[in-house]
């Protein structure tokens, strides 16, 4: 029908959020939804009154390869009918309207999704067309409207980019990433007893050399230099890279002839 | 220089990351960078040996108003050169390398931005090239790696889209509007006594109507009555309202002349 068949193998995940376009103009936005959905996974995609049809080529061309959700769209004529299998159903809104309605950000928003998809009732997320937005019937068929905290003096998303920043904290709702975390891939972080053992390594060698020859400033000199290596969770690997540093720049210097010996390492 | 001039009054504000594009190919991402960025009050935008030179129309074309980012914008041959000036460099790093590296969340790196910044010093960002993403001497050169969180079924973003992610969760780890209120505007969310009065005046007239005639009932649907209009939350001008509704339908069945007597009333 569309003449594209294939893209990513995506499907419904658990019970996620209807996303609802209403009266889409441009059908580069439709196909831009759909890759945003993509990437926090949601799947159901429901188009009202779409200012040019459905299908259409051109939403292909810009999903990125999440052809599978524009394939299962669905368009109805009114938000009601869009709407009438849902329990709940959010409306974005970017302008302030004067309304009375409770008013989410995206992430308050994610988290109330959640909660309802694990109460196993069917929700939505209404958003409105490219120029005009949501009329007031539109938003008074709502439960909330979602407004996200932006820049007040620059609030410019298009709607593929304000079906990504929810989408994305769709996602982020469950996601359970650490905020940080060092990766070693197969490698192991080195305990204390293998950082001793390079630290002594090295100290043995900066006495040999003399770079410790100050007496009263040497336990000083040793505990910050064991305060820099500290920092920096070396792995056990790069833990005999280092002890090969040390061996190698004492035996390169041994080599090169520069006073390599016993009486040349007691010079700084 | 570009043909245009204007767009948002936008400016720095405080100590926020530069935004640094390595080797960008197109001028159109270069522009979605910009409005990205003043979506979430970034400013600063450094470019590293892009493709086509700099400035270039299409940039200011997609940048929706943008325009002084990208007047601001620098251009730089290298990595090192872009980076010399600041004191931590996070990289974005969509596809999982081979490095012993601390990897951050957008949201983890959002957060310790925001720390940095606090500190008074000096971080960046760098973006890859829309292709190959940064290389290793990238990666090498930078703190941390950046990864977002998405649908590992379909992780696609572009440039644009990237910074996006980046700069919302940059502005979002200081915003402090609250997850969900409800919009009141001049309006008054009605205190306790104003429900009551409310709820009295509606029983009274369930009462007249007969509607609560059941005696072992009653005080079971006044309390479930009370418990739906409890959770509204309804402002003064809505229990006006409220109110007014009660009233009319009363009188209004009176003026129908469909039983509006007292005996009518005594009938369900």
């Amino acid at each position: 029908m569309t003449g594209r068949d294939g893209g990513a193998p995506l499907a419904p995940i658990g019970n996620a959020p209807v996303v609802i376009l209403v009266r889409p103009q441009m059908a580069e936005n439709i196909g831009a939804t759909a890759r945003a959905m993509a990437n926090g996974g949601l799947f159901h995609l429901r188009l009202v009154a779409p200012r040019d049809g459905w299908p259409q080529d051109k939403a292909w061309r810009t999903a990125s390869g999440a052809d599978r959700i524009l394939e299962a769209a669905q368009v109805f004529d009114s938000v009601a009918a869009a709407t009438a299998d849902l329990t709940h159903v959010f409306a974005t809104c970017p302008r302030p309207r004067h309304v009375v309605k409770p008013v989410l950000t995206a992430r308050g928003a994610a988290a109330e999704l959640r909660v309802i998809a694990a109460r196993g009732l069917a929700s939505g997320i209404l958003f409105g067309p490219e120029r005009a937005g949501l009329d007031n019937d539109d938003m008074a068929a709502a439960d909330a409207l979602v407004r996200f905290p932006l820049n007040p003096a620059f609030m410019s998303l298009n709607l593929g980019q304000a079906v990504l920043v929810m989408a994305y904290e769709w996602w982020m709702a469950e996601d359970q990433t650490l905020p940080r975390m060092l990766a070693t891939h197969e490698g192991k972080v080195a305990n204390k007893a293998a950082l001793d053992g390079f630290l002594d390594h090295l100290v043995r060698e900066l006495d040999a050399s003399g770079f410790l020859r100050n007496v009263e400033k040497r336990a000083g000199m040793v505990r910050n230099i064991r305060h820099y290596f500290q920092r920096g969770e070396p792995t056990e690997q790069e833990l005999r890279t280092l002890h090969g540093i040390v061996t190698e720049l004492v035996t390169g210097r041994g080599r090169s002839g520069a006073g390599g010996d016993k009486a040349g390492r007691e010079k700084p």
